[in-house]
């Protein structure tokens, strides 16, 4: 057996059975023996941005890594912005860079990189392979750090004669540690803030947004009067009818700071302090107002559905259901808003949907026209590196097939990613892409009054993106995704109709 | 003066007038800037790896860098593979990345990443502003950095808070140093070499492949008897009627041992020792025969002009006239092979075309049917970073206004860096782009084979981008730039003169 085939025994017997790849030289034993083992699905992406947001959304979905498959530093580069997001998603990937052999490393050929030096942006753990013998045992300890709860980025470096030298031992992974409920200390603690009659909120992040943390949050809630929120960029969030309805931190700082006004106790739950998103002139980067008290319930390393059950025990909380949403939205017509936009979607979304939300500004009003949707997954952008959907569009449809994938996608933010799209028509996806198409970096006009600045032609120019408009019709057909325009809500309620009863990937751009 | 100002005005003053830019809300405070300061191109590009591609390119046709304007740690990752490439070709860039404030950078804001990390890999210098008083003069060390011959990646880290912040002061930079000859010494033991009658082979690279040093390296050549090689990617390489005729280290390891068979004495010349682009099972990295006697007559930092110069004067080496490459080609015509691609490029191409050769393995046998078309520069990909191509075509068009580009790009390759398209037609840059569309990772193929590898369906379909296939044409009328296909030479002839004579970007998918 050689290394490489060590390598998928090692990654098949710890469970792991998906790969994405953008491979290259130092990877084809890697790729050879996959013809030879059988079990391990393999997914081609043209780019490794693709590739590295679709393990993220595949273990936001499964909760169990997939590996990736990256040729030497360079390709790990164009990978890292999504490595970025999913450790800010704190999502576990097993990240596999082949690398040159052993011997041909200090020979300086032109690939040649520092490898570790990339990696450590956003690695929690990174392994060099040195032989053959030693593969099976550095993937067991990858795939161990990979799924450190609640997740990391954990890098093997692969030389290439690593994987053809015969010697290759298969190695077994230790089973994931469940994560620890919180310190005893902390969650009384809690209680006491909960009962003193203080304003107080609840701040609730990580896998603490899933159903039952949530449910027994919204019932501590509604039982001691605590305000509760979410972080600001879910990494998935259950939501729509029958789930509770919390709203997240804002993106504009203003508006952050006035989600928290008058709040006198903050309880982190699974999550980290707030802060905003970017520094401006003469404002805080806290959130919280001076003097709040903050205490930590619970890391996102501890376990959040223990914790707040506990919590909940000690306050004598009983289970409250989610307040009714209303009914079920019927489709919109007119022009083209925000809040329609949330409308149709809430109107039209099949149960199960997953929802992937890269809509940056003109997404901020989606959630609370959705709470009455079907049940259904959020997934969003963690860790602000631009081009996240449509990867993990991909990601999201590998890793839950028979669920519909609804991207929406604005369109600056789509072009960094592209061809993820070739993927979902390649492996038949069903994914619905909305392309929210407001020809301009938008996001970057606000900005640019947030910090002062009072934009003239030569400023405006390089936030417009209308010159030329991108024909995402065409963009999306040379992909072999079939795709249509919708110029005002009517269309977009007949196209994305249309595209939910369709098999496979569609793309609607949406002229907003 | 903010820090921002001073910023532009030391650039301008420096004589960078051309920024590429992917800008983020860290550098709204440059953008705002170069509105009110007069004399600075700025080149919005949709995605960094255009940017970063398209500095190394304005580099390789200016010698004088261009900025980059790329936003924190992710922004700058999306960048990396073209710096490689940069670094590479030992091309000048003043690689500015915008991060957040410098209090903010405490709070870990989601953007927040190792910069410094993430630029090590391809930065020979890196700095990180402090102050807006400190943002003059460490922009001018930056660039002095860069343009240390011949040309360094040089990273300036611009914290929001310096670029707003009044107390900015325009900082002097100080004049490249001109490289110096090569040792005396060094001189001196080449002619002893070419003198001895063992079999030499002068291998040639970096700043010595402009006209006057090869012709110089041409003259000792013919009057020695050694052979003559150059680097096997060069960063820019002047060709066509009128220059000499030189082959390049060819990319498959066989044929590399081949082109040194018999050479016992090796002299580099603003080149480093020839290996092999990839190890292989069983075989060497080095390329030069066993026991060769090799020299350094000069390293990349010295000049070649004066170098080669000197050495030819000391063997009394009179100027000899490049060869006459025979009769400039016709058009060809019937089936498409690479050689007539390359006949048709040398039938058709004006004066001082400039070649952006990403074409990978259809591209190998290029060179030989070119020798005879009108005088051009030929500029490769040089760090193996795929992606590279439409992005140079960017750079080298800004730098080069009124000289048409000739992109020839590998189908995969092209998937990386798709969104320049965009910017050439933003730009209205007068780029001819053919696409090599074999609908396949045609290098791995041969990669497979090379390491032993034997494939089967599972590898053979990673090396198929044919599902679904790609459709050009569509692709780039998405960003702007009119398409065509061509299936046979005759209508690759009939589109390649018609894009020739139309202003502006177009793209022809040539199926092969």
């Amino acid at each position: 057996m050689n290394g490489a085939e060590s390598l998928v025994h090692t990654l098949l017997q710890a469970g792991i059975d998906t790969v994405f790849a953008n491979p290259g030289t130092s990877e084809m034993h890697f790729v050879a023996a996959l013809d030879r083992i059988p079990g391990m699905r393999c997914v081609l992406c043209l780019d490794e941005t693709v590739v590295t947001g679709a393990a993220d959304a595949y273990y936001r979905m499964t909760g169990k890594p997939a590996a990736t498959l990256l040729h030497c530093g360079p390709g790990l580069a164009n990978g890292i912005a999504n490595l970025h997001n999913a450790r800010r998603a704190r999502s576990g990937i097993v990240n596999i860079v082949g690398d040159h052999a052993t011997y041909h490393r200090p020979l300086d050929a032109p690939l040649t990189a520092d490898v570790e030096g990339l990696a450590a942006a956003s690695s929690a753990f990174i392994r060099r392979t040195e032989s053959a013998a030693s593969v099976g045992t550095d993937v067991a300890a990858t795939i161990a750090a990979a799924r450190q709860f609640p997740g990391q980025v954990a890098t093997l470096i692969l030389p290439a004669d690593t994987a053809w030298e015969e010697g290759g031992v298969v190695a077994g992974t230790a089973p994931p540690t469940a994560p620890e409920v919180a310190a005893s200390d902390a969650i009384a603690a809690a209680a006491r803030l909960l009962r003193n009659g203080r304003p107080t909120l609840l701040l609730i992040g990580g896998a603490a947004m899933a159903e039952t943390p949530l449910r027994a949050a919204w019932s501590i809630s509604r039982h001691t009067g605590a305000k509760l929120l979410l972080e600001r960029s879910p990494a998935r969030l259950p939501r729509g009818r029958g789930r509770v309805q919390i709203e997240r931190i804002p993106y504009p700082i203003d508006q952050g700071f006035a989600a928290f006004a008058g709040i006198e106790q903050l309880i982190l739950v699974n999550t980290t302090r707030p802060v905003s998103f970017f520094a401006y002139p003469g404002k805080r980067g806290a959130l919280e107002p001076e003097g709040c008290d903050v205490l930590v319930l619970s890391t996102p390393e501890q376990d959040a559905a223990l914790t707040l059950a506990a919590l909940a025990e000690t306050l004598d909380a009983p289970d409250i259901a989610p307040a009714d949403p209303g009914p079920r939205p019927t489709c919109p017509d007119g022009a083209i808003t925000p809040e329609k936009v949330a409308q149709s979607l809430a109107a039209l979304m099949p149960e199960n949907a997953i929802i992937i939300d890269e809509a940056i500004s003109f997404g901020r009003g989606f959630f609370p026209g959705t709470h009455a949707a079907p049940p259904h997954d959020w997934m969003m952008l963690t860790g602000g590196s631009i081009g996240d959907g449509i990867p993990m569009a991909v990601g999201a449809a590998i890793a839950a097939p028979g669920r519909r994938v609804i991207a929406l996608q604005a369109d600056g933010s789509a072009m960094y990613s592209l061809a993820g799209l070739w993927t979902q028509a390649r492996e038949r996806l069903d994914v619905t892409t909305i392309i929210l198409a407001n020809r301009k970096y938008a996001i970057l006009l606000g900005e640019l009054a947030g910090v002062g600045a009072n934009p003239g032609r030569t400023a405006l120019d390089m936030m417009d993106i209308s010159n030329p408009a991108l024909d995402w019709c065409q963009l999306a057909g040379g992909m072999g995704v079939p795709a249509d325009r919708a110029t005002n809500i009517n269309e977009l309620n007949e196209l994305l109709a249309a595209s939910l009863r369709r098999s496979g990937p569609s793309l609607i751009e949406l002229v907003i």
